[in-house]
């Protein structure tokens, strides 16, 4: 219910998942609002693999994210936590107050064992065809050296388990390849990278968010969300810019019309929707942040996701790797 | 001397400056190897207002900036500071090694008073035609929120008397615009900045780099060199991406063709280039640095830039700012 504009385009990508996917979708929010817009969308929706759960309460994007938690106990990202909690769901998808489903997440479901803090996770198209996981873009603003070392950890999982690479080369986020090159804090994460039991290839640049030059790209939340935001307006800005370049001549107007097509393959390729939200790592079940403008496609892309996420044993697979002292633990 | 493909793009841009601007410029670095570049591109140039000053040893990319600072003291940019620093010239440009270029300016110009440390200013194209000033973007990797409020007076200044921006609206790159999102130094900068007398507009993020919402944009040297790494790349990658697109149809391949012109006109729009390096700023004098791999038409920019940097009275009235209390100090 909390998306920016919901519930279209999460009934509409439910729906294209329920026909397409094998995954069953239980529709969490205002029954009456719900049923009204799958009627509208899909009149017989009944015999399809969808079903409703009512919450009364919605967290929008204003609210805070604490205060979320304490005064909407019927909201229904809340209530969809708890649904997974109680074993009725196996992942939960939002495209909600990003973090209010973080805060909701983290305290309905508790974090794995030996995780401590969770991370969010984010996915970057590259030019090698095999997209990078960048860990963290959010969830997390002030780190120490231990933490980078888990996302680390969590990273390597979900492009090992989710985009099925073999032995992911993990990078660290720096402001140059050399180990010198850095901050406080990736120099001190450095030889805790080095130390854990995974393919770290050094430092990586902000270059190779799309290079392919890394599998997994570590780095602190607040470096993170710059650099997913960058990306973002930069294709935005450079769609509008191309566009009145290319309009600006007659030739360009027809070249412009011949290629759109080719546009549209493009931004396919550069579009985050495609990818299907960021998963928020390090916290029990399986919990898929979409952005809160997400389109239909978003939706079913994340639901997919989830049920791959839901399906692989990441979170037993870390935890497993936590209590071997993997994460960097004095 | 120390750009990749130096002095070709250096010598072809120089000789295009002084052609079209009212400059004039010296050429440091070993004298043989820059009469031969010289005379090969333009015979008769020395008609033209470049001379010639020897400097017998080269900084190179691998060169520590600390090291090369030490040891070399003949270096072509070591000798070129020096030529700035005694008055010979006004403006020091160079491709060369970033680390090296920063400290030797520093070394040998010294800071502007009330200056604690120099900071690296980059220029990104924007929406609405005006370029946006970012500082800091990779002089400085761990700073403090005084040092923030520095920047936010030294790129104010900087938009303003370079991009002729009236009152030039400053903004601090955090991860949402609410003022409670963002990290400790963020945070603890807000006040810092409210209290100077600038246009401070809050946060911004990462995709305001090219929205044009903010002039000015204050951020750690750590951040703001992988903002820009991330946009450089995703320039790059979404080049090849949109030829691989365009050329995958036939109707593509032909609108690909139509719209080469609209293509060069982008490049130039989004092209690093075309703004002319990143100024020092807060050192002594006026020192440009380019990327290594800047073609003669960076270099010619730069030189521009430079130009008008010198003739600005940027550094007097920095220096007046920080004398009344402006940049935070306790």
């Amino acid at each position: 219910m909390g998306g920016d504009h919901a519930p279209k385009p999460e009934i509409e990508g439910s729906l294209r998942a329920v026909r397409h996917l094998p995954v069953e979708v239980i529709l969490v929010g205002r029954e009456e609002v719900l049923r009204a817009e799958l009627s509208a969308h899909h009149p017989g929706w009944e015999k399809l693999p969808i079903r409703l759960h009512h919450a009364s309460e919605v967290v929008t994007m204003d609210d805070g994210a604490a205060k979320s938690l304490r005064s909407k106990k019927d909201s229904s990202i809340r209530v969809a936590c708890r649904l997974m909690h109680d074993g009725v769901a196996q992942g939960v998808v939002s495209a909600g107050n990003t973090g209010a489903v973080m805060a909701t997440s983290k305290t309905v479901n508790g974090m794995v064992r030996g995780v401590d803090r969770p991370a969010l996770a984010s996915v970057f198209p590259t030019v090698k065809g095999k997209p990078a996981v960048m860990v963290d873009v959010g969830a997390n603003v002030d780190v120490d050296a231990r933490l980078l070392a888990q996302f680390a950890l969590m990273g390597e999982l979900y492009s090992r388990l989710i985009f099925h690479t073999e032995n992911p080369r993990v990078g660290l986020l720096s402001i140059g390849e050399e180990e010198h090159k850095g901050n406080e804090l990736t120099k001190a994460a450095t030889p805790l990278l080095k130390a854990l039991p995974i393919n770290f290839i050094g430092n990586v640049e902000g270059r190779d968010l799309f290079t392919g030059h890394a599998d997994v790209i570590v780095c602190d939340g607040f470096v993170g969300n710059v650099a997913l935001k960058v990306s973002e307006g930069l294709v935005e800005v450079g769609k509008h810019l191309l566009q009145d370049a290319l309009k600006a001549s007659v030739s360009g107007k027809i070249g412009y019309l011949l290629a759109r097509n080719a546009f549209a393959e493009l931004k396919k390729r550069v579009d985050y929707s495609e990818y299907g939200g960021a998963p928020l790592l390090g916290v029990k079940g399986c919990t898929i942040i979409c952005h809160g403008r997400s389109n239909a496609n978003a939706i079913r892309n994340a639901i997919r996701v989830a049920a791959e996420f839901a399906q692989s044993d990441l979170n037993r697979r870390l935890e497993a790797g936590l209590a071997h002292g993997r994460a960097g633990r004095e």
